[in-house]
C-alpha cells in the first residue's frame, strides 16, 4: 500500500514509518522538521540522541534495502502539499503532523494561536487536498482520548446513541477537551466529519490514549534508527517522565492528588493500531472514530509501578505531589471504551511487561543526558503569560517558533 | 453600561449599537469594515443603501445628542485589539465580528480557511484580551443555531443531560455543523466554554436563528441610519432574499424539497435578545448558551407566507424548487428549546405581524437595486471550486478578500 506518513519524523510518526515500510508498504514522510526547532526554542532536548531524518532513512535502507521517501514542508503550504499528494498518490495519509502538546499550547496567547492555526488549518487543507487530487485516499488522523475529557458517563468510541424526551439519535460524542492544544484535535474532528459527509471522502480519526515507551522492533535494530523520548515539561508525556526523574533519583512529580484517570498505550502498539486502520479502510462517506489505548491508569498507580520497577534495577524512587498546574479533576470517574481496533487484531502489550524492558533502561541508559531543570512544570493553566506590557526579555524567553508562517504574520 | 460591540457596522452589529446606545448604554463600535470590502469583492451589495459608518454615527449623534466611539480594525490583530479594549473598559463585550456567510466558506479552500482562521482566532485573541485586560468584562458572543444542525431529538440549549449505562452527566450538546462556517462556531464554542472554565471569565453564547428584516425603532428615525439587508446567494438570509424575488416578480427558490426547518427571529428581538444577555450577565466562571430565535418554520412554510403576504400588496409570487447546492436534510424532525430569553423578559415579534411592514414593504422600495444574476445559488457544497491547474481567471474570479493579513500570508 503507498502510504504517506505527515509528521513521519515525530515521536509516533517515525516509529508509524519505520513499522509500515518493515510490513512492505511504500512509505513517504512528509515533515516540516520544525519539532526539531520547537526543541531548540525551548532549550529541551529528547533524552535519546536522534539523528538528521535524512541518516535514520539511509541507515534504515542500508539495513533493510527498503526505501522512504521524504518530503521535506509544511502543511500549512497548501502549495506544497498538494504538490506532495499528486507526487506521492497516497491509498493512505496518516496524519501525525501537529502541534501535539498541551503545555506547549498554555504557555502564552501566541502559542495557542500558532497550535490551532498549526493543527486546524493543516488538515483543512490536507483534506482539500484529499478532495482535490486523492479523493479515494483514506486519512487516518491522529486525535487524542483528552478530546472527550473526563465525564461522568462511559466514554463510547467517538458517537453515541441518546434517548431524549422519547426520540432517539446516535450524535457525535459531546467533547471537554481541557488545553488550546486539545481544543485543536475537537475542531480538526469537526472539520473531518463533515468533509466525509459532504465530500465523501474516507476518514479514521484515532483518539490515541497517553503514549509510553520509545522502542520497537525497527527502532531497535540500529542506534541510528533511535526513536525520541521526552521527559521535559512541555513534550515529556506522563511515564515517559517519571521514568526519567527515577533514573536520576529525582522524585516523581504527581500533579495535585493523581487521581487523575487516562488511557494509554506503549508505543509498538500505536504503530500496530496504525496499520491496522490502514489494511481497514474507511467506507467513503465514513468518519469512524477509535479509542486508541490499552489500559487505563490513574496517575497514582503509574507512580506506583515505576517505584516497583525502580526498586526491581536498584534505584530507590520518592513520589511528590506538586499543586496541579492544569486545571482538571483529580479525581474522577473513568471508563473509556476501546474494543474496535481489538476487534480489527490489536494484541496489546501490557505496561507490566514493557515497563523494565522499553523504559526504565533507556531511561537508566541516558541518564547522563537529563536536565533535571526541565522536569518541573513552569506553563500554569490559569496564568497564561500575558503579552503586554512585559519586559521585552519576558517575551523574548519563549519566542513563538516559526512554523511556516513569518513570525510577523502571526496574527 | 459601557459596552463594546465587535462587528458593529454589520447587519446585526449596527442595529444592535443603535439600540444599546438609544437604551442609555455607553457604546463603542469595533469594526474593521471588512465586510464592506467583501461585497465589493463578490460583486454584491446590500438592497439597502448603506451609509460610511462615520456618516451613520454623526446623524446618530445629531438625532439623539448619544455619542458612539468607533474604533477601525480588526480583532485577529491583537496589539490593536487590547489597545482598544484598554481604551474602552468594557463591562460587556458584544462579539459580532466574525464572516458570518455559510455559502462564503463554502466558495474553495481560502474562503474557508480565511473563515476559520479569522472567527477562531479573533475570538481567540479577545478571550486573552479580556483575561489580561479587562476580566470581569461578560463576553456575549454571536453563535447560531446551525452549530446543532438537525438531530433526531429535542435541542436543548447548550447542554444535555445524557443517561448512559446507568450514570448521568450533563454535558455540551452535540454538534453537528453544516459549512465551514458553521463548524468555526462551533470551534469557537469550545474555545469559549474552556477559557470561561480555566480563567473564570464569563460568558454568554447567543446561538441565533435566522433573522430576518431590516429595520429596528433606531434605524427607522432616518434614511442615514438604515441599515442593510442581504439578498444575495452569499449573505442573503433566506427570508430576506425571498421578500427580495418576490418583489422583482422572481420566483422564490426553495433548496431542494423545503422541509429543511429552523429557528427565526425578527432583527427588533436580536437587538433586544443581546440586551437581555448584557444586563443580566454570566457569572465568572460560567458558559452559558441561550438559543436565540423566536418561531420555528420550514423553508416551504416561509414561501407560502411570502406567497400570501405578496398577494397583498398586488404581487404574483411563483415558487421554485431548485436543487439543493447544501448538504443537509430536506425532511426531519425539528425541535429547538428557546426559553432562557423568554424567562429574562424577551417580548417577540412574529413574523405574521413583521412581514409586510418590515420586510416586503422595504423589499418593493428598494426593488430598483436588485440584481437578479446575484440571487440563484452558484456555490455548491459538494463542488468547492478547486485550486491547482485552474485557468488564472478562474481563480480571479472571486479572490480572497483581505482581512488583516496580507494576502501572501494566507496559509
Amino acid at each position: 500500500m503507498k502510504i504517506a506518513v505527515l509528521g513521519g519524523d515525530g515521536y509516533c510518526g517515525w516509529a508509524t514509518a519505520l513499522h509500515l515500510s518493515a510490513r512492505g508498504h511504500r512509505v513517504a514522510i512528509v515533515d516540516s522538521l520544525v519539532r526539531r526547532q520547537w526543541d531548540d526554542d525551548l532549550g529541551v532536548q529528547t533524552l535519546t540522541p536522534i539523528r538528521p531524518l535524512a541518516e535514520r532513512l539511509r541507515v534504515w535502507q542500508d539495513l533493510t534495502g527498503n526505501t522512504i521517501e521524504f518530503f521535506v514542508g509544511d502543511v500549512t503550504d497548501y502549495d506544497f502539499l498538494s504538490a506532495t499528494i499528486e507526487r506521492i498518490e497516497p491509498e493512505a495519509v496518516i496524519h501525525f503532523a501537529e502541534q501535539r502538546s498541551a503545555p506547549f499550547s498554555m504557555i502564552d496567547r501566541q502559542h495557542a494561536v500558532l497550535t490551532q492555526v498549526n493543527n486546524v488549518i493543516g488538515t483543512l487543507n490536507l483534506l482539500f487536498a484529499i478532495r482535490e487530487l486523492q479523493p479515494e485516499c483514506h486519512l487516518v488522523k491522529l486525535g487524542t482520548m483528552g478530546e472527550y475529557g473526563t465525564p461522568n458517563i462511559d466514554i463510547e468510541e467517538g458517537y453515541i446513541q441518546i434517548e431524549h424526551n422519547g426520540r432517539k439519535d446516535v450524535l457525535p460524542f459531546p467533547k471537554q477537551p481541557g488545553s488550546f492544544y486539545h481544543l485543536s484535535k475537537v475542531h480538526d474532528s469537526h472539520n473531518i466529519m463533515f468533509t466525509c459527509k459532504v465530500w465523501n471522502l474516507r476518514g479514521t480519526d484515532l483518539n490515541q490514549g497517553v503514549v509510553y515507551g520509545t522502542a520497537t522492533d525497527e527502532v531497535e535494530l540500529d542506534e541510528a534508527l533511535i526513536n525520541r523520548f521526552d521527559y521535559d515539561e512541555i513534550f515529556g508525556t506522563v511515564l515517559n517522565r517519571f521514568c526519567a526523574q527515577a533514573a536520576i533519583g529525582h522524585p516523581l512529580t504527581i500533579y495535585g492528588r493523581g487521581g487523575q484517570t487516562r488511557g494509554f498505550l506503549d508505543l509498538r502498539d500505536t504503530v500496530r493500531c496504525v496499520e491496522l486502520a490502514c489494511l481497514h479502510p474507511a467506507e467513503p462517506g465514513e468518519y469512524r472514530v477509535f479509542n486508541q489505548f490499552t489500559e487505563q491508569f490513574s496517575v497514582r498507580e503509574l507512580a506506583s509501578l515505576v517505584q516497583l520497577a525502580g526498586r526491581k534495577m536498584g534505584l530507590r524512587v520518592a513520589v511528590d505531589h506538586l499543586p496541579d498546574p492544569r486545571v482538571e479533576a483529580e479525581e474522577h470517574y473513568y471508563n473509556a471504551k476501546h474494543s474496535k481496533l481489538m476487534e480489527l487484531g490489536l494484541k496489546s502489550h501490557l505496561l507490566s511487561d514493557s515497563l523494565l524492558d522499553s523504559l526504565m533502561n533507556i531511561a537508566v541508559r541516558y541518564r547522563d543526558r537529563i536536565d533535571p531543570s526541565l522536569i518541573l512544570p513552569k506553563v500554569n493553566w490559569r496564568q497564561a503569560r500575558n503579552e503586554r506590557n512585559q519586559p521585552a526579555s519576558a517575551t523574548a524567553a519563549a519566542p513563538v517558533p516559526s512554523h511556516g508562517f513569518s513570525r510577523d504574520s502571526l496574527p
